[in-house]
């Protein structure tokens, strides 16, 4: 097998070693004569691993016990719902950032749900940069304040999180566990971990315990989330192959330090193809302020779009794939996320170079 | 390796083929240089998988042109509730029929999104049969009749589903594509597939496309039918393991004869252990009314609590696993779902005449 680099912006690579113990275990789980993904909910050997898992994630983010973590299906999308159903009160308005596709897509869905209002409005910027806290209009009593942690399409993030009176929620999908964050300001943090955690159809949503004790109950019980805290996300069939194989990439980041060295890791990795991007005399260009760039997901363009289509094909030539940008922007995106070995980041920036001294 | 027989009412076993196959592609995807569960949602090689599965669906389940298949998240709870969010209007009724466990715990659900009510209660009957047509008391508008096929715990099901002038809706979950159904009297069938057809983490919601045309838009991009339906069900990232491993329990049920090949395997294997009950003298009481009796889940008990444990104890101990029934109605059950092999079920008749002649 020749293993490809894989710059994907969701789903994407994953650690080596740890799809080679989820194939090695695959047909029979430790023994047991069955397939993990045949075995009950119930069983020892699975819960077992859920309860691990859910362990994991709160020592490897730093996750306070104050707060609650739910494994839920329906991805971010759900969530968009979920969180203004279970957090709105009658009469209570939540803000939004509209940072860009996420952040915009977020604030949409949520007014199916609640009332909602806009705190701050990128679109002018060409979401080039997220809000300075000066800049964000909160009205009084707001219930909380919804931020997009990272815009896997635009190419930003919030360096720092916002600090302001009101409590935060924010999407991290696109930058779940890749960094510690202020908890203190937090009442929610939620995300699909299909970037950076593990597989499709898993969604952790991190929760403050004081605010599950006045969710909204009048929903069905897949929509509470006061029923999935107080049954360990055990309520109902857990997408359990997800949450085995996550528990498998969290044993991997806590093996390599934990959030605080994934955020070196970030910073070390997208600062290469970003020097890449601000050496190349004009060649490559990002869209986004310097101060607010990705870690994650860097976006660039090249002096024009044939340019562009032929990096993305040279490059997968190359071996180093799926580096074309959302239909939405155009460009190159190349997201590195957690799980990206530092030899595909290095061939990135040496493809970058000569690419640019034999097109300049 | 020694594989067990698992009994288990869900997850529960699935082909040894698939989970070979499964095994052997886990690392490397067809020559990709990736994993699957690494791979976009939007590339070429899981967009074929994808495709491919919605088409072997369809064909194995005879699922007429003027529906649609979704592949959904949340499995049946969440659809306790997206079903009467999507088709209920406002004014509009949905009658249920509470059948048992799951047929109750949908309409719960379901109260919170919509007016509904109770066509027919089996409380006082102990769940022991489902309703005949003429016990059905539906009032005029009704938009449509809930109904659970299979009750997993209690172990009934509707042999025949309602004739009635109002569009049924069911709960397949525990015999999804066990059995062809009659297409002309349905609106929409749903359930999760971690129990006939894969692994945890996905269901499968086969809507007719007119209910699609007026269901609820005043909801989240992801509660909402007629956006899955409209994308493919690739709005958001997908369950893309689960679809796929689906996929190969589809082609192995279509390998054996489809949807009527399962209804005479069913009928054949649940045959054989009820026939073992009933020629037992008594010593093996199943509570389900003969002509209701589950195809996939045979629910029996033993003269007393201390034999039904001691007889699932033995059972496990010659690899006969997760007999235990569920706690809330106790003895045992044995699921017997379309991957159960055929050695399987003799092995299991043989254990309960030989643990009658010892105990009795």
């Amino acid at each position: 097998m020749t293993r490809v680099h894989n710059f994907c912006a969701g789903p994407c690579t994953l650690p080596l070693s740890v799809l080679e113990e989820v194939q090695a275990e695959l047909v029979d789980f430790r023994g047991s004569g069955m397939s993990l993904i045949e075995m009950s909910h119930r069983s020892t050997e699975y819960s077992a691993v859920h309860m691990d898992t859910l362990a994991l994630f709160r020592e490897v983010f730093g996750v306070p016990d104050a707060f609650s973590i739910l494994l839920l299906q329906g991805g971010a999308t759900l969530q968009f719902a979920m969180v203004p159903m279970n957090l709105l009160g009658p009469g209570e308005q939540a803000a939004y950032v509209r940072s860009g596709t996420w952040g915009n897509g977020a604030q949409d869905d949520a007014a199916h749900h609640g009332e909602v209002y806009t705190a701050w409005d990128g679109r002018d910027l060409r979401y080039a940069r997220m809000p300075a806290d000066a800049e964000l209009a909160l009205r009084d009593g707001t219930r909380y304040l919804h931020v997009t942690s990272n815009e896997t399409i635009e190419g930003i993030r919030f360096s720092e999180f916002p600090g302001v009176d009101v409590p935060l929620v924010a999407d991290m999908s696109s930058d779940y566990l890749s960094r510690p964050i202020p908890w203190n300001r937090f009442d929610l943090v939620y995300g699909g971990v299909q970037k950076n955690l593990g597989p499709a159809g898993l969604g952790v949503v991190v929760v403050r315990d004081a605010v599950l004790e006045r969710t909204n109950r009048d929903l069905g019980s897949y929509l509470r989330f006061d029923q999935h805290a107080a049954k360990d996300s055990l309520m109902n069939t857990p997408p359990m192959f997800a949450i085995y194989t996550m528990g498998k990439v969290l044993a991997w980041i806590r093996d390599l330090g934990g959030a605080g060295a994934m955020a070196d890791r970030g910073a070390r990795r997208s600062g290469a193809v970003y020097e890449a991007i601000d050496t190349s005399d004009g060649f490559y260009r990002g869209p986004a302020e310097v101060a607010h760039r990705s870690h994650m997901n860097v976006v660039f363009r090249l002096p024009d779009e044939k340019l562009d289509a032929r990096f993305a094909e040279q490059a997968a030539g190359e071996g180093l794939v799926n580096l074309k940008g959302h239909r939405s922007v155009g460009g190159i995106r190349a997201s590195i996320y957690n799980a990206m070995p530092d030899d595909g980041v290095e061939a990135l920036v040496n493809f970058m170079s000569s690419f640019a001294e034999a097109n300049a």
